[in-house]
C-alpha cells in the first residue's frame, strides 16, 4: 500500500476512535447517567466533537487525498489505485470535505446543543410539557441551518441534511415516491378496512420486566447477535450504538402492559446490530470510516427486514412461538400460533410510530418528513408544531393524540438534531422488502430454514452481500450489486400486499 | 484574578474534562463493557491518557507558573498573589513537573497496559488462575519501575509510587508507623482472643441480591448521597469514580451468601463519595485540579471513618437497625441489635481484606505493603508472588488461602497498577480517628445525633473541614487546621482499645 494511503489511515483510525469515546458517553448518557451530570457531559462530548472535527479537517489529510488525485469531483482519486483503495478515499474525501466546510465553533455548539437537548426532551415528554422542550428545538433548527449553509450554501437545507443520512437524496425525489406510496398504502388500508378486525388483545395482557428482559436476550440470541461484541440496556428511546467495531449496544424500553413493543424494538435494534457486527472492510482499513455504514437508510432496511419481514413472519414463529410463550408465562396462556401471528401484524391506525404496524408505519414517516421539512424551511415555527402534528395526524392517520408526549414529543430524533433522518426508515422498508424478494430468488429454502429455527441464511447473505462493505459502496451501488437493479419501491407494495391479503382474507 | 491565572484554569479544566472523559471510559469497561471490546477500549484509554498528558505537560503552562513566581523550589509563586492562588499553583505546579518528567509513550503504554491487565485480573480471578495474570503483573512492575525512575531516578521506586497517592510518604516513615502499630494489634489480638467468640453466623444466612440492592439503596440514601449527582452499579471489584465534579459513581458486588459485605462496602464507597461531592473549591477554580482530593490516605479516611466508625458503631444502628431488618428479612429475622452491633464487629484473622474486621484490617495493608515494596524493589519475583503471599499470611495472620482467588488475586490495584497505594487505607484509619476524636471534642452530641438517626452533623463537619478545600492543602496542613496536630496512631489504637473492651469485654 502507497505510504501516502497507510498515512491516511492512521490519521483517519484517530478520528474514529474519538468518535466511537463520543459514543461511549452518549450511551451513558442515555443509560446511565446522573441527571446533574448532563452540563459536563455536554461540555465532554463538545470538547471531543471538536476534537474528531479537527483531526478529520486536518489539512494533512486534505494534502493526502490531493496527493493521490482524489478531488471533490472525482472523490476516488488515482485510476492506478486498487478498487478498495478508491472506495476508501471517495468515503474519506466526503468526510473531509463536510468537514473543513463547518467551522470548528459550530461543531462544538451542535454537540453541546444536542446533548442539553436530548436530556430536556426525556424530561419534557416524561412531563408532557412541549414548553419545556420548545427552545431547544428552536436553538437546534437554527443551528441546523447554518450547518447546511455551511456544507452547501446554494442547496435548500433540508435537502442538505437529507443527504448526509442517504447520499443522493432530495426532498423532491422523495416526495415524489412517497405520493406514490402514500396512495398505494391508503389503497390497502381500505381494502383491509373492509375485513374483520384482527384480534390483539392478548397482547395488552401485562407481562413483568423480568420476563420481558428474559424475552429480548432470548430474541438478541436467536437471530445471532454475539453477546460478547455487545449488550443490551433500557433507555427511554430504543438504538443501536457502536461503541467500537467490538462494542455494538443496542437499548429497549420495557412497557408493564405488554410484551410486543420492547420484543419487536429489540428485533429491530438487533438487525441494526447485526448489521454494524458484519462490516468487515479488508484488514488494512479495519476501524477506518470503511467500518460505518453505506447509509441510514441501509441501516434501516437492516433493522425493518429481521423486526417485520422475519420478525412478523409466520414462518420464524412456527419455529420459536413454543419457546416465547414459554418465556412470556400468563401473557400467551392459550394463544396459539396462528392467533399470535396475525395479532402481530394487525393493521391499525395509531399514534405511536415505533409500534405502528407496517402498512401505516410509513405515513408516520411521511408526516414527520413534512414536518421537519416546514420547519428546517422557516414556513413552520416551533410554536405551531404540535398544532401542526396534530393537524397532519388527523389528514393522514385519521386520528387525535390525546397530549404531546404521544405527538411531537414522542421521538427523540429531533433533540437529537437528527433532522432528515426519518425518510430513513420508510427507505428502509422498501430497501428491506427489495432485498428479500432476492433472497428468496435466490435462496429458494430461505423462509423453509426460518420455519425451522435457523435465520443463518438470512444473517449470511445480507452479512455478504450488505453488511461486510461498509461503506465502500455507496447505497445505490450496494442495492444494485446484491439486486441487479435500482431501488425500485413496488417490491414494498407486493410485499404488503401479498402479506396482507393472507392475514386479513381479501 | 491575573490573566495568567486564567489562562492556567483554561488549561487546567480541559485537563481535567479529558481525565473525567477516561473515567467515564473506565467505569464503563469496569460496569457493563462487553468482553470482547477490551482492546479497543484499551486503546482509547491509551489515547486519552496521552492527551491528558500532553495537555499538563504543555510547555504554555510551565512558562504561565514560571511567569507567576511558581517553581519546583517554590512551588505556590508570588507572595503577593492570594491564598488560594497560592495553593492553586502549588497543586499545579506538583502535577505539571511530574508530567513533563514523563515521556508520552510511557505514558500511553501504562493506560493500555493497565486497562488489558483489569480486564486479566477479572478472567483470572474467577478462574483462580495465577499464571493467566502473572504476565500483566510482571509488565506492569516493569513500566511503573520505569515512570518511577522518570520521576526521581535518584529515589527508590517504591518511595517514589507512594509519593503520588500520599504526598511526603516514604517507605522508612511508613515502616516505622506499621512496626509499632502491628505490635499494638497483636496486642489487642491477644485480649480479644481470650475472651470467648462473638457470634455472627446470621450474617451468613443467604439474602437474595434485590433485597441487598435496597439495603445499599438505602444505605447511600441515609447517609445523604446526592442520588442526582451519583449512582450505584456492581463490579467484581468494589470502587469509586469521579466522571465530573456532578457525577461521582460507586460500585458495589451482592454476595449471597450474606448482606454484610455489599453493605459495609457501600457505605464505604458512600464515604469516599462524599468526599467527592464535597470538594468545593472557590467558584474561580471550580473543575479544575483543586477539586481533586487531598490524598489517598485523606480519601481512605472518609470511606473508612463511614463503613467502620459511623457504620460499625452502636449508635448508628441503634437508629436505624429496625429499618435494615424490615429490608433484609429472613436474613436477620429474631436477631436483635446488640447481637447485630457485636456480630459486625466481630474480631478474626480472615482472608479477604476487605471483608476484615477493623483490628486486622491493617494487618492485610502491612502485607500488601510489604509484598509490593519486594515486587518493585526486585527482590520478589512475579512467579514467587503466591508463596510469599501465603507465606506474609500465615505470619501476620495464621492463616492459608485454599487459593490464590482469596490470595493475591483478590484486590484489583495492582492490575490498575496502583502500586503504593495500599499503605492509604492504613492512613485512612489513623486519619479518620484522630478526626473523630476532635469530632467528639468540637460535636459533643455527635454521637447522639447519630443514634437519633442523624449523620447530618458528621457530614457537615467532614465537609466543612476536609471535603470542601480540595487539594488545596497538602495531608498534613487538612489534619492540622482541622484536629489541631500533626498525624497521631495513638487515636486509631486508643479507638480500637475501647471499643472492643466494649464489645469483647475485657
Amino acid at each position: 500500500m502507497r505510504p501516502e494511503i497507510e498515512r491516511l489511515v492512521v490519521l483517519d483510525r484517530e478520528q474514529t476512535l474519538v468518535s466511537h469515546i463520543e459514543s461511549v458517553l452518549s450511551w451513558d448518557m442515555e443509560t446511565y447517567m446522573p441527571p446533574k451530570a448532563v452540563e459536563e457531559r455536554a461540555e465532554q462530548l463538545a470538547f471531543l466533537e471538536g476534537l474528531a472535527h479537527a483531526k478529520l479537517a486536518n489539512p494533512e489529510m486534505g494534502r493526502l487525498l490531493e496527493g493521490l488525485g482524489s478531488t471533490p469531483a472525482n472523490p476516488m482519486g488515482l485510476e492506478s489505485l486498487r478498487p478498495e483503495e478508491r472506495s476508501y478515499l471517495r468515503a474519506l474525501r466526503l468526510a473531509y470535505d463536510r468537514a473543513t466546510r463547518l467551522p470548528a465553533e459550530l461543531v462544538t455548539e451542535l454537540a453541546r446543543s444536542t446533548a442539553l437537548a436530548q436530556a430536556a426532551w426525556v424530561e419534557a415528554r416524561a412531563a408532557n410539557d412541549f414548553a419545556a422542550f420548545a427552545p431547544h428545538l428552536k436553538g437546534l433548527i437554527g443551528l441546523y441551518r447554518r450547518k447546511a449553509a455551511c456544507l452547501a450554501p446554494e442547496r435548500p437545507a433540508y435537502d442538505v441534511l437529507l443527504d448526509l443520512y442517504e447520499p443522493g437524496a432530495t426532498e423532491e425525489s422523495l416526495a415524489e415516491v412517497f405520493r406514490a406510496l402514500r396512495k398505494d398504502l391508503v389503497a390497502l388500508l381500505g381494502k383491509i378496512a373492509s375485513r374483520p378486525q384482527v384480534d390483539d388483545s392478548f397482547l395488552h395482557r401485562p407481562c413483568p420486566e423480568s420476563r420481558q428482559a428474559a424475552i429480548c436476550a432470548w430474541a438478541m440470541e436467536t437471530l445471532g447477535f454475539d453477546q460478547a461484541r455487545g449488550r443490551l440496556d433500557t433507555t427511554a428511546h430504543p438504538f443501536t450504538s457502536t461503541l467500537g467495531t467490538d462494542d455494538i449496544r443496542i437499548t429497549t424500553h420495557y412497557h408493564p402492559e405488554g410484551l410486543a413493543s420492547s420484543l419487536f424494538s429489540t428485533l429491530h435494534e438487533t438487525g441494526h446490530a447485526l448489521y454494524e457486527l458484519g462490516i468487515e472492510p479488508p484488514a488494512a482499513f479495519r476501524r477506518t470510516r470503511l467500518s460505518e455504514a453505506s447509509s441510514m437508510g441501509i441501516h434501516e432496511s437492516q433493522s425493518r427486514l429481521w423486526e417485520n419481514i422475519v420478525g412478523r413472519s409466520a414462518a420464524f414463529w412456527e419455529a420459536h412461538y413454543g419457546k416465547l410463550r414459554d418465556l412470556a408465562g400468563p401473557a400467551l396462556e392459550g394463544v396459539d400460533l396462528d392467533s399470535f401471528v396475525r395479532a402481530i401484524n394487525k393493521v391499525e391506525p395509531s399514534l405511536i410510530r415505533i409500534e405502528a404496524d407496517e402498512v401505516t408505519y410509513c405515513l408516520h414517516v411521511i408526516l414527520r418528513f413534512e414536518l421537519e421539512s416546514d420547519l428546517l424551511s422557516g414556513r413552520l415555527d416551533v410554536e405551531g408544531l404540535p398544532a401542526a402534528w396534530r393537524a397532519k395526524m388527523a389528514e393522514l392517520l385519521g386520528l387525535a393524540p390525546p397530549d404531546d408526549a404521544s405527538g411531537c414529543l414522542q421521538d427523540i430524533h429531533w433533540a437529537c438534531g437528527y433532522f432528515g433522518y426519518f425518510p430513513s426508515y420508510a427507505l428502509g422498508n422498501l430497501y428491506a422488502s427489495q432485498l428479500w424478494d432476492r433472497m428468496k430468488e435466490v435462496l429458494p429454502n430461505v423462509e423453509f430454514s426460518l420455519s425451522q429455527g435457523d435465520p443463518g441464511p438470512v444473517r449470511e447473505w445480507l452479512r455478504e452481500r450488505i453488511h461486510r462493505p461498509g461503506s465502500a459502496l455507496l447505497p445505490g451501488e450496494l442495492v444494485e450489486k446484491a439486486t441487479g437493479k435500482a431501488l425500485d419501491p413496488a417490491h414494498f407494495v407486493a410485499y404488503l400486499n401479498e402479506k396482507y391479503a393472507r392475514i386479513y382474507g381479501f
